[in-house]
């Protein structure tokens, strides 16, 4: 894996995703601009822009440009972001920071930070029903009902509720696998089927990038317990420990931090030999899952 | 206005409305129950289903029938009872009671109600995704855009914004007009507006439903607060008087409960002329606009 080869790939990406999601907000100064603000002050936090780069990333591995897939783009980075924003609220974890940054809710009131997720996770679908560039309507209606499933009750939202509920608590395997498949999983599994939906991928194609994002989406929630243990403030720009300090359920705590750093090569390689079933337009999926397994750094 | 006729309309819509809700979310036992428990409980409490009845209205007044408009239905009413669910929440409104019941976080804990509300928000957008009985995709699509659009931070969320910041504070009149027109106005009009779109309305008869629809939230919005002036618990399920404890922008405070009621008067009047100029099937609309008025009681 060329290390320059990825960093340039998600540069370039990064630079596309950024300029799109500009332009999926209203300006910072739009009344009322309380809720503006604190929207725009959480989608620019210097996020990496990872899941919106898998979405064009599974469009490009199946024949796909980047551009008609930019609004699915954003509107996989709004969801993520509204739920950073309301995961943080002292109702949820209380967190004072987020990516070396005060979080929302510091700087806005809790009640500006409550409104500005709704608010993001309301203009993602806004923006997603807006996508062009001659996809078919009802394949954007299908990657809009994808979208909500994934984000939901029984996808996101389902994960943050067992995650909430087994803190502090000792907990099953299980548990940690519907955890991890749910509050995080759910939404990058759905990046994937989103570019491939939108690109117009073929049942077996967008069955081998459903697989890529499930293995992808697993490794991508257990390298970032593994830093949580490992890594220091300077790195994560929030503070570490803080899983043991809650009682959260982990892999690392669950099953020792070898044999989950041995589990999260092992989803790498599974996705990576995924990636290469589909030919060289999925070279930046290979890439990209060499990537998030060397965040364990 | 026969009031009969009104009563045996909404009866019978009310039905078609309870019945698509029921299958509109996961059941109360999913997987995890907190969350689905926690959604049930907000959306079955007992509310009128003015707002679902509206799309279907909206609809039958364009020649349409109530059916394909279900999802649509459905959707708004998750959208508002997500909104109720927030605002009732102790970094918003701090309300124990709703509907003579006591509300979702007191039940089920903040941080439950708070994912509550977000997958009611999220579940909303995908019911509409599936929209059938032959209403094209695109129309569809323009449906869940105007209601992104309704709900989001230009819409109704937008109005909250700056109702909370009017709290305590003299505000103008145009300040109240802006909270009312966006915190319940909004996503009044966006019902009429889906009911047409979905329907299959064209630009004239749309025009006509969207200036109902935008008469009628001012007016419902008005005897709200008129209610919250005269009405008493048993009537309206939660306390009276709250808006002038808490220093609520509306009507009634600014102009007087005499001007106040003339204005919902006349919005209402306004209302009942447009439903009229849109012939025979608009009969549903004008007796609509009559139910809300008597609302003052």
């Amino acid at each position: 894996m060329a290390v320059t080869e990825i960093e340039s790939y998600l540069a370039s990406r990064q630079q596309l995703v950024q300029e799109a999601l500009e332009k999926s907000l209203p300006p910072a100064d739009s009344y009322p601009p309380a809720v503006h603000r604190a929207m725009r002050y959480s989608l620019f936090a210097g996020g990496k822009r990872l899941r919106p780069i898998l979405v064009l990333a599974a469009g490009e591995a199946v024949g796909g440009a980047p551009e008609p897939l930019l609004p699915a783009a954003c509107a996989v980075e709004l969801i993520h972001t509204y739920s950073l924003i309301h995961d943080d609220l002292p109702a949820m974890d209380n967190d004072d920071f987020r990516r070396g940054r005060p979080t929302c809710h510091k700087v806005f009131g809790e009640a500006v930070a409550l409104l500005a997720g709704d608010a993001l996770l309301t203009q993602a679908f806004a923006v997603l029903s807006r996508v062009e560039g001659g996809i078919p309507a009802a394949k954007v209606l299908q990657a809009i009902g994808e979208l909500a499933a994934a984000a939901g009750s029984q996808g996101m939202i389902g994960g943050q509720v067992v995650d909430m509920e087994a803190e502090g608590r000792t907990v099953t395997l299980e548990t940690i696998n519907y955890i991890h498949t749910h509050k995080t999983g759910s939404l990058i599994r759905a990046c994937l089927r989103l570019g491939g939906i939108l690109s117009g991928a073929g049942e077996e194609p967008l069955a081998i990038l459903t697989r890529y994002g499930e293995n992808l989406g697993l490794a991508f929630q257990i390298t970032d317990d593994i830093l949580d243990v490992e890594g220091d403030f300077t790195q994560m720009g929030k503070k570490g420990g803080m899983d043991a300090a809650r009682g959260k359920a982990t892999y690392p705590a669950c099953l020792g931090l070898e044999k989950a750093k041995e589990i999260a090569g092992e989803l790498c390689a599974e996705a990576q030999e995924l990636a290469r079933s589909l030919g060289p337009a999925a070279e930046p999926l290979y890439l990209l899952a060499g990537y998030v397994l060397a965040r364990q750094g």
